[in-house]
């Protein structure tokens, strides 16, 4: 920082209207200026997932703030390569409205959006509200991302390394302090609905309830469970270490 | 296994009509029965995307292989809540055309479609065809592939853990030895294409070059690029276990 | 009219959020109750098109204002059996920002919408303002259209008609009386663009000029090019009567 | 024709794999070269649909068989401007599963083909085959249609028509003679049927009963009712002309 204002990109998965989005972008203009780069509607649950096969659309709504018609990996390339006048200090993707803990984070828009910042250099977080219910804390939670930006920025973040909060659904005053914890894990339970449309044609509806962890110490979810906002590195290696030397046994040809 | 048969689903994200899905419904037809539960159009880069705000529909285009109007998560979980009968003893995944290698597994629906059935407990495996062009070695390939699987049938998976493939595109006898690799990194450059639509309206494309990766000894793209099936075992944690000590540190509140 | 406030529904093709639509609802409010029910963004070119083979989704942006994931004719289905408390005296649909004459009315989502609710049984009027560049005279128009109701509801419409209304792109004052006129003839030009992607995959785009007409007297082009507002009674019967004669001497088996 | 073949276009709305195209373009490969350019999926009630907000892709599937990801418009289109070698002799639309009749024919995609064909100054003509059930006649259907197809270039059509045939499902021995006859009316009842979807968010599906109509003779309705197939001269002039006089009495400024 050198005395030009901070330049930092905000986006995320619920669309560009979300209450999530216009509280942590009012936060962080506190840091330097703001531009919101979001989907022009919801987009949960779409991964890590670019659109290559279509062109993209963009919106200018008010000044600093472009609606994409696409999804929040689509959104950063477009902030970094196209909208913003030069690449950003920080991305910061949220405040999500449901929490991306344990194996969800696969699924998560919103960390896909801080993942595909990582991968082109710049440093980035998620943020996430754990609830799924009405909720008034999205205020609340911006005020935590404000203090992990700080952190960020005085700290610099480890190499390979991107950033995943999620915040308790709390007023500020009764938050706890931050906890750094590793990714937990989900007891999955899918399942389909199926159903007849008017014409008679069937048609199947994935199901979800609300997701159920196992509640392991040093996790994001037992962390959060806590009224602790969780904070966990993560990175782009999927690789199990771990599992390298049992295959390394296999007969293979 | 007791002597019934052993029940396999193939699933891809190049869509059902693809030739990369065929040659491996096939030579996996070799080991049991197969069902093949896939996108009815291509469906690349969807990461690990799924459809909760709409309702799916399934074509059954002829006796085990089943069409979804959705992403390739979307058909494992259709396929393991619905089509078949009872859950299958293995997921396999491609055969993609186009490697999924380094940071890409994140965007690749192949790989998804294998993180999804292990997040359901079911052992799983995603292939790739480390070719752009046009190719006819998919048959060459499946052969590796059902390599693959005969092994993991053997030994069995390590804990938490799922595979990804990725196969150099050559004739049978010319592939070597698979090789047990780590994730690679990719030298990431990305770009924007912007044009004007006939009626004057300004679209945006997202590029994409041939990627380019870090040539590191033993990872999957160093392996492919020598001749070598790559297999990867991958799984979902994507905490950076090595940066918790530091980020343990920050002055966070 | 029995003293209880007319209830009027208002849609239109370009999107709840666009210019023409505020305009022309806060003109109707003089003549009673306004229900907005309109598309959630563009839908332009849309035809008379019902969306069967997936659910729609309703979001109520504001008191009276809903917001419909579908096209004009869903959102007329939408209004009548399910978002207002009773069917309304009145449909009406627009302002379109684009004229919608001649052959070029059977493309138009903003004279779908009108059709469909005349299939329906209820009063209806499409309004288009006559300018496809930047343009101030919504309200102009809207004014315009106000008289137009005014006379439908004092006069009652003739059987199996609804009103298709094109107004110049003028300030009101210099706007002259409007014409009763037949729908036109487009001179048609039509053309495909072709391009090639990012991956290098050929696409196409139809284009558009601004359309031409033959320009004759009594015609909805005739009467806009002249200053004139343009309102042509339709209705939903596409036989050609003067051909049926000549086609009775055709030897058909 | 001068002993050069006649070039034939033939698209639908129920999708490239449907079987009425199929034995729609075996028939009339009797009369010369048929060129298909039809839907990649089915998209029926599109109406005079055009895609102007985004690129079309093509597929050709084997020779002379291309898939458009559009409406059967835009097929028209892509056919007319960019498939065919030079424009075609002859644009034939169908056969639709299911009727178009009465006002439908203002819904049906199947109709809009070949109302865009007729825009564009080629001789065309939309088939129909009116059952909603399972159905084997569509052979015998499309042998009606040739029949009438050698009439349309016998006779030549008259000025501004084009034409829409519906068939009656009964096997060709049994289908009586073609009567021309006029657009019937629908008698409209229309529904909603409303639910909650798994995340407890309501959608709305329009419903749609088996469509009833008013039997008047001379009518389409009332042709195929009696087993005759109905040939009805259409275009694309909405206006209803008896309105004229009675609008031109209004009070209007």
């Amino acid at each position: 920082m050198d005395g030009t204002a901070m330049q930092i990109m905000v986006t995320n998965d619920d669309g560009i209207g979300a209450p999530g989005i216009k509280a942590l972008a009012d936060a962080l203009a506190e840091l330097g200026d703001v531009t919101v780069v979001a989907p022009d509607r919801e987009r949960s649950a779409t991964g890590h997932s670019l659109t290559l096969h279509a062109p993209l659309r963009v919106f200018e709504l008010r000044q600093g703030w472009f609606a994409v018609d696409g999804t929040p990996t689509d959104c950063v390339n477009m902030g970094l390569h196209s909208l913003l006048p030069s690449p950003p200090d920080l991305v910061v993707s949220g405040i999500n409205h449901g929490s991306n803990m344990g194996d969800d984070v696969t699924y998560s828009g919103t960390v896909a959006a801080a993942m595909e910042a990582n991968l082109m250099g710049i440093p980035s977080l998620a943020v996430s509200l754990a609830t799924y219910g009405a909720t008034e804390y999205f205020p609340d939670a911006a005020k935590i991302a404000l203090q992990v930006c700080r952190a960020m920025i005085r700290q610099g973040l480890p190499a390979d390394t991107f950033l995943n909060l999620n915040i308790p659904n709390l007023p500020f005053a009764e938050i706890k302090t931050p906890l750094i914890t590793r990714q937990g894990k989900r007891s999955f339970v899918g399942k389909i609905v199926d159903k007849i449309d008017p014409r008679g044609r069937k048609y199947y509806w994935i199901g979800s309830e609300e997701p159920s962890f196992i509640d392991d110490e040093g996790t994001d979810y037992n962390a959060v469970g806590k009224g602790h906002p969780s904070l966990t590195p993560l990175h782009l290696d999927l690789t199990n270490h771990r599992a390298l030397e049992a295959l390394k046994q296999w007969q293979l040809a």
